[in-house]
């Protein structure tokens, strides 16, 4: 059915396969998609929604290089937020609820719309192998279609198998079939597999509830998005709600425990920590008798809801009686119930940087296959594996982000040097230079390096010039541009900032940290400047980042600096973690259980952050 | 999970349990959808297409009865097509293309928005049986679900294997699971089961064919729609292709036939007749060396195509080969490969005219597990059933529609007394009174018996009360209204029609062959009375066609009666069918093979038609 050989083979139509196949086909190499379900590509298997803390970010930075993530999230969205806008600007986070159908529908077409790309809806039972290089895939009927290079991105349907209660199904997520044979051909090559979990939580009949028990939790009034391309800005939204458990709550969830796979012993393999169940929420933090519990809308249109903070994979009858115990949800009627899946797993450590395997040569691993947890982690690597793959056979430079370039570099890093032994997730605090990794600037970052390896196109390229030739030059102008005191003095006793007598330049009042760019635009010259030069919200902020936060991101270099000077400092033996409370949850039981000889060993483990080794530097004395 | 006792629970989400669940839950009843995958909704396993010959004649009696299919169908399509307008009216039969993601959307929102329906994802893998009567439904998840009523729509899933070539899976759908427990559970109750089977084609990306080597199919220029309600007229539409088969494709398709599953012996049940694979054509039509292929577009935007009149289940390889041999086909390439399926099914003689099976009371069937093929089919069985269920917990009336009454009506007492032993389909020739049984009068013979029962509601019932009105006045007014020779005449000339000397009613040359409503609306009498009264185009129809056919539909009331008196002819032992050209392919096989000895017994054997008992009356004198 095949008679050419492929480029580049994908396998399974996720977040990580349909990056990897739009990077591979942009940048012209002959693609095919082969997933088990065509009508599930792109298909959002956990919660209706994009970004986030850390995530927002890399999906700017998939944007920035040429990746569909921001697009696809900008066409479905329903919400936008950015969060932590009240931090600096290096914890800003775009965040996107979405219409979940259409979020799908659009990577099924925006596909569809990339050239040299093709798919084929079958299963792929295994890998062609010719001496030390992949050739190519075998499916489910038999057939054999040759390519270049394969990329594995096979996310929860690796011997996958379904938890709820006492039950066990195969199953690659609820209602659809497991993937079998890949596994077994990959172990018998030498590769080292492992098993993970993750779960998800009930979906419910909006209908069935009360929202006026519960907190709306609107969109941001003025909401930004995602791509740095023309994309569309939401004119309407549609709110969440948040609500809580109870120690009631707690206490019926708590009847089920002797039935739950997480506690009996069925599942042994670990789940994603910072996405636990509510069991795991329950065992873990005794202290607490109540937990939030966001109800998120499944779309515009449905009334299918999504109980983020509810994972479970207790029996169906105690998720029932525990949900009706809370605020809101006293009549609810349940669409699914949560499960857990474990699934198949290979130890990322056995990869390159450029996710290509060390076992087989021109073989790519991305997403959930490699230990992580997350669309946009799935998505980077998807990217990346399909940048890298493209490149390898056409002969050309590997294309690596290092850690001060990207989180996609930090999570790639993480993961190949590190390994994780838990579902992983990117943080802000994984990111050692997290105040250069910032979402406004990954265009300026990514997208000249994108434009170099042929992905970002001329238009994002000339997009991201505008940005950076404007805001620098208008830099350039608070820079030059001195004020009057009689006119801004009103504006600094507004914010109840010290007046000034004489005249100095604009770019020193405006660092003060109470004067927004908001301030400065009452000031006719400023006014004058940007409606001369045409600026827009997006170069404005870019311009009053590196006005008012220059500063922050100097130290942030001199910090990381003095950082790797003082890795090699040792750690006493039989040190006591327990008392360094500033320490993360997770950073003690690592350290406590590895009990890191160096404060280098300490900051390779997965979990322990550049903010825990600096918290240990501190006690330490350095 | 499910605290309360449910009045209706629909197993499965396809055609029949959609309308089975809009029904029963509109009617009243507190109704819960089961279904495996609650993305899949409504979900078109095969043509993306709704209606056609008879079958656009039954979603039309649908929509009249207050059910959902004709809704959501206009909602979703691409193009509309009013078949067989060259012929008389009885024969009309609308048919659209449909968006099959929109379709399934829509579906899925209309439920959604339905009150009384409740919806729950799982696998039903039994029924609760107390005593003689049904009480609910078991999951595969151990869930007992209780209810007063039940109806199993299960389509292809129960024990689903798919064929392709020498290749077996099991699957309810490609790369869907399929259901199993059901069908033995009942058969340990004394049901009887069969095996049926169906196929499907290829699905191939548009982007490879060649439409400049194929005939553009468009919709109509002024494409009507199918509900009676005021849904959505096309504006724009897409056009469909056609192309033929050829010699070298069918020695190309029979290179394969030794790995046939059809045809060495591994798929013994049987399949639809009218919608034959295309080896099995190639094998029944001998003298045949090209067969038509319709090139159909799966949406709006998607590139994805249908390739209708190339359902198979070759080996993959087979079907690559022939039809890149199919014109505009020379590059095509592949999103799957066609399959066969084998499924489950329960001979209908095992029901009531309610649906209703006569083993286990408050237990319904509908759709395919009835041996029936189609959309339209599942879906009408799917109301009537949900209807039904209805009803008989409220201790109400049955609701049974007649043989005159509709098509509908035709399609279950065939089923119910006739039993099928292969995918039954409808056909106008089905319907003895199919001269009765237009599209153009769905809602004047069906929309008060909806509306008496509580599924269609008021503006459904007044809309047609309208059109009645009107249409009847109109016709009065031909009658009443005297022409003038002399304005009359030209129009009469221009038709090659005699003209007339004398004065007399519009009625009379209107009743002319070729004079048409067209012509009338020349007449400024008739033009007056139209925009006087506000007539629209459904009005001036009905009145066209009351006014030109009611000699005909005399006439068929007549043959009717005739037919039944003369149903107990004999037939001569070892009576010679072949000599009786007329009759269908299908009638002569089965006569031959059963050689019934009345008129009567012939006219019940499954696949006589009223048109084949006609010619066997004329043939042995009545």
């Amino acid at each position: 059915m095949f008679d050419k050989e492929y480029d580049v083979i994908v396998v399974g139509g996720g977040h990580a396969g349909a990056e990897a196949t739009a990077a591979a086909a942009n940048m012209g190499s002959r693609t095919l998609l082969v997933t088990m379900n065509l009508q599930t590509i792109g298909q959002m298997s956990c919660n209706p929604a994009m970004g986030g803390i850390a995530k927002g970010q890399i999906v700017r930075e998939i944007d920035a290089l040429g990746g569909y993530s921001g697009i696809i999230t900008d066409r479905s969205a329903i919400q936008f937020k950015m969060l932590n806008k009240s931090k600096g600007p290096a914890m800003w986070s775009p965040r996107a609820q979405n219409d979940r159908m259409r979020f799908a529908e659009e990577w099924r077409l925006a596909l569809e719309n990339t050239p040299n790309a093709d798919f084929y809806q079958d299963m792929v039972s295994g890998i062609l192998i010719l001496g030390d290089r992949v050739v190519g895939v075998r499916t489910s009927l038999g057939i054999e279609i040759r390519s270049k290079a394969v990329v594995l991105t096979n996310g929860t349907f690796l011997n996958g198998l379904i938890h709820i209660g006492e039950k066990q199904f195969g199953g690659g997520r609820a209602g659809e079939k497991a993937a079998t044979g890949i596994t077994e051909q990959l172990v018998g090559l030498g590769f080292d597999s492992g098993r993970m979990k993750t779960g998800t939580p009930p979906r419910v009949d909006g209908r069935s509830l009360d929202y006026s028990k519960m907190i709306p939790q609107p969109g941001d009034e003025k909401p930004e998005k995602f791509s740095y391309l023309n994309t569309p800005v939401l004119k309407t939204q549609r709110d969440c709600h948040m609500t809580h458990t109870s120690a009631l709550v707690h206490d019926l969830l708590r009847e089920g425990f002797d039935r739950s796979p997480m506690f009996n012993g069925r599942i042994k393999s670990l789940g994603p920590r910072y996405c636990p169940s509510i069991e795991d929420k329950i065992n873990r933090f005794t202290d607490k008798d109540s937990h939030q519990i966001f109800v998120e809308p499944e779309g515009w249109d449905t009334v299918e809801v999504y109980v983020n903070g509810f994972s479970t994979s207790l029996p169906e009858d105690v998720q029932y009686r525990a949900l009706k115990s809370v605020r809101g949800f006293e009549h609810v009627k349940f669409f699914r119930p949560g499960y857990a899946i474990e699934y198949d797993y290979f130890p990322p450590t056995q990869l390159k940087h450029t996710l290509e395997t060390k076992l087989v040569n021109n073989l790519y691993f991305a997403g959930q296959i490699n230990g992580t947890t997350g669309y946009e982690e799935a998505a980077s690597q998807g990217l990346m594996a399909g940048i890298n793959a493209h490149l390898k056979i056409n002969e050309k430079e590997p294309f690596v982000l290092k850690r001060d370039e990207a989180y996609i570099g930090v999570l790639i890093d993480d993961l190949i040097t590190k390994g994780t032994e838990e579902p992983y997730r990117m943080f802000t605090s994984r990111a050692e230079y997290r105040t250069l990794l910032r979402q406004d600037n990954a265009d300026l970052r990514l997208t000249p390096r994108g434009f170099e390896i042929g992905l970002a196109k001329e238009e994002r390229m000339r997009r991201m010039e505008e940005k950076l030739d404007k805001s620098e030059k208008f830099v350039d102008f608070f820079k030059k541009t001195s004020f009057d005191p009689e006119e801004i003095n009103p504006i600094l006793e507004s914010v109840d900032s010290a007046t000034v007598r004489q005249s100095d330049k604009l770019f020193k009042v405006f660092s003060r940290p109470k004067v927004t760019m908001d301030h400065m635009l009452q000031l006719n010259e400023v006014s004058g400047y940007v409606s001369e030069n045409d600026l827009d919200a997006e170069v404005m902020e870019q311009a009053e980042i590196l006005v008012k936060y220059s500063g922050y991101i100097e130290k942030e270099k001199n910090n990381a600096d003095k950082l790797h000077r003082l890795e090699n400092v040792r750690i006493p033996d039989h040190f006591d973690y327990s008392q360094l409370k500033s320490l993360s949850f997770e950073a003690r039981e690592k350290l406590e259980s590895i009990r890191p000889v160096t404060i280098s060993q300490a900051s390779r483990i997965s979990g322990v952050s550049p903010a825990d080794i600096s918290v240990l530097l501190v006690y330490l004395g350095r």
